[in-house]
């Protein structure tokens, strides 16, 4: 499909539908609210905030890192949803969908030319599996998002679907390898979600 | 206000109070649809667009550009309309809100530590004026979203304001100073709008 009819710049052209498709990630809808409490986020404005939090916050890695790198990853790590939807991160489907993510990965970068399909792609694929300093940094916007959000909404989510303080503490410990000052804020947080009465700890109820 | 309510990391919670305050822009509205013309689209998904496009695109920058440069530019660039709303492209009051924009540039990012103040006041500034490289190049991609946007669902903002074709290529001429491939692309898109239908010439009605 051409866009503009014509042979101007193929090239060009597939990277207009690439972007074209990838608009759709504004209606897929995330489990949390937005800080204000008013609605539920949507999968561009989450990557938009991470995006901001990993450069306003880039001082606190463990480790020296490549920012673009971060940013670039943050930015197409969600689009696979498109295709797959949105998991919930403490479901126990989570483990099911990395196959269709991964399919949807494919089809979506699959819209560039082989070059940047395979940029997305390699970038993509080190997001999700975590291994370097980059994918362990971006991960840490990823968690620390949805943690303010519950925070600043009486824990909506939480209480929405029973997640406890210890399940939340196991499911993000990761954080630690990606940015220790950001760990030690997640849990001074978490502790005071608990004692707002807004997220519960396990054997208390 | 400390979210934590503890002397943990004083300058950490100045940077959560800044990412806290800047979510507003998910509630600032613009004038155009997102692609599939379901609903306007807010200032947070307009940068998340803005952003991938020019780090897909930046192979058709006419200079070597900062590609980390441009998007921090575009992340924020929006950020003055939590004060200062958003004013539609071509309307005259454009020229009238600056002073309102840089007074809400100084309110926002005064929140942060001056070293991070001064660092984003700086870029914000310089996307403003458009004198650098980086900043013509990010201009591109804040005038190319809606220009897709409006060929895509039918010329919605330019029936609604009686937006000609003279008129869009009067008041965004400059992007060619950007990216000439891109100014190409978009006047060809322009005139395929004319001929569908969806764009008016003047003098024609």
């Amino acid at each position: 499909m051409s866009i503009t009819d014509t042979n101007f710049n193929e090239r060009l052209e597939k990277q207009i539908n690439f972007i074209i498709e990838i608009d759709k990630i504004k209606s897929i809808i995330r489990k949390s609210k937005i800080f204000d409490g008013s609605r539920f986020e949507n999968d561009a404005e989450h990557s938009w905030t991470i995006c901001i939090m990993a450069l306003l916050l880039r001082e606190y890695s463990n480790t020296p890192i490549d920012i673009e790198k971060v940013i670039t990853m943050m930015l197409i790590h969600d689009i696979v949803e498109i295709d797959a939807g949105d998991t919930f991160f403490y479901s126990s489907e989570r483990k099911n969908v990395h196959d269709s993510e991964k399919k949807a990965a494919e089809r979506i970068f699959g819209l560039l030319e082989n070059d940047q399909k395979d940029y997305f792609l390699d970038l993509w694929n080190e997001f999700e599996e975590g291994n370097t300093n980059e994918s362990k940094f971006a991960t840490v916007f990823d968690r620390l998002e949805p943690l303010l959000q519950n925070y600043l909404t009486e824990g909506y989510t939480w209480k929405k679907h029973n997640i406890t303080y210890e399940k939340i503490i196991e499911k993000n410990r990761h954080i630690e390898q990606g940015s220790k000052v950001i760990w030690d804020f997640m849990k001074i947080l978490l502790d005071k979600a608990v004692e707002k009465g807004i997220l519960e700890r396990e054997g208390r109820v």
